[in-house]
């Protein structure tokens, strides 16, 4: 008998939070970003499909399966732009699961509110590094909601992004990210700065970075904002009827995309003619097409959020927070003396169910 | 603010077991028949799909999504037949998940490899009181794993079968049914006994249950065994090249499935022309089409097991293990004072990132 897994293993969103405190938000965006880019040069070994999803007045609910010969991932995420005000809990909530594809064993569940916001930060970034031009130092955050200290950070340390520029239509949001940009000891060298308008804020910079998350076909961007040379980083646009980048400013880009099937549908690219080209990020990384080409060419990632992104991510969530000790044992699937006996576990006077139960976890809630 | 939960609920799979060793196996499968009957009379109201499902090698992986307006529930499930030889695990293990619409948070998340035996049991007898004969009292049980004892059970205390034949190719199932049947108090009624092979056993039966798990396709019954009258419930064929019954037997059968779209895929169904016809069990229900409608007509239920019927199972454990007091808090979603503000759970120097948590609850694992 081979030796496998029995026992299903649980990330709290306390422990997931803990973690990034106890290793560093920068070292844990890293670790993700080198996830991520390594499993996109795997891009073929992967068995991917859309995200199946299921819409609904206020929102959208989602499953983003994803798997290789070896490990079977998905994520559950919703997104309800309402959620904040109507029932005070955030717009994205998410979870999700690793298992073994030999055995079927649920190996992991994780909390993945936070970690979609990190790992959708560590993505952008490994965007930028092959699209954006070098030496780029500045950056507009349009949108400045629950993602955006996280895009922020990300383009900072991993980047090299001195300079921020923010705007968003709420004000307390933007005064919230710059408070937390400025208490933040890590980050003594970003300068941040408020502006009045979308327009006034990306005028010269490299990167424009939008994150917002109205469920409508919103235009944040116009064309005459587009300058020569920048790199748009279009992460809100992310279902159908959801969008910030109208199609004016997709026809002056160059458009990357995760998974073009996913972004036709999802992305700012679903206004776009079905025969508007764009380029997946993977065959630039792996130096199948190039990225950018010039210092004067306009690039835009479109980008939706991937199952391969969290599949990437929950890989380093297990691998470090196993070695932090931040796992919990989580009885999620009975263990069987007899595995064809399942009746077992309800047999009446039967005095133990789990013959090799060995202790009992405490899960915080 | 409308009031709505903050907290994802945990059944254990200890929990989800100790709920029916509390309430009694005969209750539990009831309760489960009568919610599956009630959804499917609002089979319109469902956003339905086939399940997703990751092949591999060894097996499958599969997720299983549904929703009305109100509640998206989904199952995660695999399918591994060398399980329980190559590793001492489940051929099929599960787990699902019921949450909110209106603002996609996660409720509960349950155990649901047990639950998966229970409800696969409740459906079939909700199938075969539409299209068994009346008084039927004899049933042969042709495959004796791990869901052998629950179709047994639910046939007998739902549906008033008096007698069972067995046959499997392993004998030490069959041994470890009978067993198992004869020790439970409540099934001192039910006469049990092992035949030699499936044609001996299915001789003379009002119902024969298949429900075998080879990934292979088999061809458990032929032709030649069916006699004018019986009831086939087709269990154990549920996705692409692993089917129990030859065309043969479906083509003197009148066949009914759950979703026609999923059954033609992953049935026995599956080795039919497209345009052989069949009826979906809704609609029987529903008094919309005629189930059986003569005492000699063969029918068969093709089942591969539909997300409707983890639904249903899900409403009914967070109802009833709500009641007695057997969910657990789980710390899955993280609380945010500010839900714009995810990066407070990260902030550097801050003591305390869920300011509502109350107590820790303790998960058995």
């Amino acid at each position: 008998m081979m030796k496998k897994a029995l026992q299903t293993q649980f990330l709290s969103a306390e422990g997931a939070a803990k973690l990034v405190r106890q290793i560093g938000l920068p070292q844990v965006m890293q670790g993700i970003a080198a996830n991520i880019h390594q499993d996109f040069l795997h891009w073929r070994a992967f068995d991917k499909s859309a995200r199946v999803a299921a819409h609904s007045q206020d929102g959208v609910i989602e499953l983003m399966p994803i798997a290789d010969d070896r490990t079977f991932s998905f994520k559950y995420v919703n997104g309800h732009p309402k959620n904040n005000m109507l029932h005070g809990l955030p717009t994205v909530m998410a979870f999700g699961v690793l298992a073994d594809v030999a055995t079927g064993m649920p190996l992991l569940i994780s909390e993945l509110t936070l970690t979609t916001a990190i790992r959708t930060a560590a993505t952008s970034v490994v965007a930028a590094r092959a699209l954006a031009r070098q030496n780029s130092r500045s950056m507009a955050l349009i949108g400045n909601g629950a993602q955006s200290e996280f895009q922020a950070l990300a383009f900072h340390h991993l980047l090299g992004i001195e300079e921020i520029h923010l705007y968003d239509t709420d004000v307390e949001a933007t005064a919230k990210l710059m408070r937390n940009l400025q208490a933040n000891p890590d980050a003594r060298d970003l300068r941040v700065s408020a502006y009045a308008s979308t327009r006034e804020a990306v005028r010269g910079v490299d990167i424009i970075t939008t994150v917002t998350a109205d469920k409508t076909n919103a235009a944040v961007l116009t064309a005459d904002m587009i300058e020569p040379g920048m790199h748009i980083n279009g992460v809100g646009g992310d279902c159908p009827g959801k969008t910030e980048i109208p199609p004016e400013v997709l026809r002056k880009a160059r458009v990357f995309v995760e998974f073009e099937p996913q972004t036709r549908i999802e992305g700012d690219l679903q206004h776009m003619p079905a025969d508007f080209a764009v380029t997946e990020l993977w065959q630039v990384l792996a130096g199948k097409l190039p990225g950018r080409t010039s210092d004067t060419q306009v690039t835009m990632f479109d980008s939706v959020g991937f199952a391969l992104e969290d599949f990437s991510a929950l890989r380093f969530l297990q691998s470090a927070a196993t070695a932090q000790g931040l796992t919990q044992a989580l009885d999620l699937i009975p263990r069987l003396t007899d595995p064809k006996n399942l009746y077992q576990l309800i047999q009446p006077h039967q005095s133990t169910n789990h013959p090799t139960r060995k202790s009992a976890a405490t899960v915080l809630a």
